[in-house]
């Protein structure tokens, strides 16, 4: 080994879900929305200025918090943005896990915990989700250096009740506790409320899912403004200018329109719950979801052969070949049409 | 103190250049470029399907890393993408500079290095320029866990000649060595023609400033493939998807235009010559600049009360409060109409 080798940080990284590429396929395995963004995201694209992109964006992404601040009734400075909701979180565990105690989160859950954790050299432990993949609260009563967990969960689809939530950020108010509502709004109830009685509240959403623009980069954290601040203080000691000028103009767009939001999200929860029905009846078992996916195991075919039978005729879904979720597949909701198409190829083929 | 406030990461932000609005002001503190970015930008942002949002963009940025290739010459695996070059040489501190020996970089240079260093916790020493703002290379032939210098420098202009550039690579090829080329494109030869030669050395460019896209967020580092492998294992265990897609496809276009890319640098540099006469008839005096901006001292008025009065004229120049620099404008060079305004005023003022 050279010397300048000796001295380059060692990670496991992070390996993306596939992006197949092509025409006909049907992509069920990113958790990305079937509909388009709303039209006044497109009204904005059509609209924006070339000339513009000459000049910084603006550092504070005003008109992007803004937008969110009166969606969600927070003050500028109780509100971050970032490249997704990935940014909002590694720059918070940065940020805030700074303790030489563990910090906390579900063995189950989303991996990218564990990787940052491992990159910023933090150290944690992984309590174990119960026989039906369900958040014990009473595993989060120990000492910690912070906690964070999904809810719902992923990749199960399991919403823990908004008062158990309130219970271990009760039990823990010399943490700071991240809830990572990544799929909040299909169904759940957030954490965003408890924000003005616990000052140790983070909680995190992301543009993703409900509202069509994972290809957007865009998440953000709601929290008192002494949070905020903190953060705001990394982001600025690490990248002034994280947010490019099209996040922010067509990020705040996205948010204003709060009919469309609503109606797309109403369209992907009514395809769920069909998919709850359909699945059933094809001999699937699934915790209960309150997400935009469904993470199931079949009674008799086992999960990888499914998998690979639906890849086979290009329709993509998500397998994790990792201990105690290699007989699941998560399944993305996806337009009525590319479900119908799923359950077509299903039923011919178990 | 409560408990959670003793963990989180106590950093001095980086404070950026005031980002001032309205019509008729004149924008000369932020190095920005004062032609719009190529044609070739427009068609693409018009043509842009917005309903391709909702999918997450492609996390290898190929599209936008495939032009680069194409432009200087290097393969997939010897360049990497980032939000800016302030995302490509944070992730670059974050992954080279691990030793307990001390990063190298220059006292008077671009001031977000320490403020690197010190959100990481990394040690670092900054050896002083010499009186006429000059890098002294013999000042880096002494052990340390790591080199980054900016070149051109900045905020002073200078460009150290590719020789000693390499002097000081060959003096340390036990540390990552990086030049931070922002400014290359204005005059300077760039030292990427040396990579294949220093398997330690990384070089790092923008968009911001010769390519006209500060507004979207791009930078890129070359180096060897080993360097490169190592910065995307940290990306991705840090955000795998920090490149939007607007900032892809936009920028792999803005590559493709190299016409336009060199008319609108020429301009810039036969603006700068200009404005070097110009401004040593008026009374300043500056080191040599190979950048689209010039540092100059006056000889008989303080800069800030040229600073102050230039302001209030709407004309917006950078001062640094600062020792050393607390006598200096950085000047960025606009279009022709604007610096006959700033020369206009200065003098009368003067």
């Amino acid at each position: 080994m050279k010397a300048w080798q000796a001295n380059i940080r060692t990670v496991t990284p992070y390996v993306p879900g596939e992006q197949p590429k092509g025409g006909n396929l049907i992509k069920l395995n990113t958790n990305e929305n079937p509909y388009p963004p709303s039209p006044l995201v497109k009204k904005a694209i059509d609209e924006m200025d070339y000339d513009t992109f000459r000049k910084y964006p603006d550092p504070s992404s005003t008109v992007l918090t803004k937008a969110l601040c009166e969606y969600y009734q927070m003050e500028e400075d109780e509100i971050f943005v970032g490249v997704g909701s990935d940014d909002v979180i590694a720059m918070s565990f940065l940020t805030f896990f700074n303790s030489e105690k563990p910090v906390l989160f579900p063995d189950v859950s989303y991996s990218f915990y564990q990787v940052w954790a491992e990159l910023f050299h933090i150290p944690f432990e992984t309590p174990v989700l119960n026989e039906h993949f369900l958040i014990r609260k009473e595993d989060y009563y120990k000492e910690n250096g912070g906690i964070i967990f999904p809810n719902p969960n992923a990749p199960t689809g399991v919403f823990m009740p908004l008062s158990e939530v309130e219970d271990i950020i009760a039990h823990n108010q010399e943490s700071v506790v991240i809830v990572d509502e990544a799929y909040i709004d299909f169904g759940g109830e957030s954490a965003a409320g408890l924000i003005k009685k616990y000052e140790n509240l983070l909680v995190v959403q992301t543009f993703s899912k409900s509202r069509s623009m994972a290809g957007m980069r865009i998440g953000f954290a709601m929290g008192n403004k002494e949070l905020i601040r903190a953060l705001n203080d990394v982001k600025y000691s690490y990248n002034s200018y994280t947010m490019n000028m099209p996040a922010q103009v067509l990020g705040a767009e996205a948010v204003k329109d709060d009919c469309y939001f609503r109606q797309t999200v109403e369209k992907i929860i009514t395809t769920r719950e069909k998919a709850k029905e359909r699945l059933s009846e094809l001999g699937f078992v699934f915790p209960d979801s309150m997400t935009n996916f469904i993470f199931a195991s079949h009674k008799e075919k086992k999960a990888e052969d499914i998998y690979l039978a639906l890849r086979e005729k290009q329709i993509f879904v998500r397998y994790f070949k990792q201990p105690r979720l290699d007989n699941y597949l998560r399944i993305t909701i996806g337009t009525d049409e590319e479900m119908e198409k799923l359950y077509d190829f299903l039923e011919k083929f178990l």
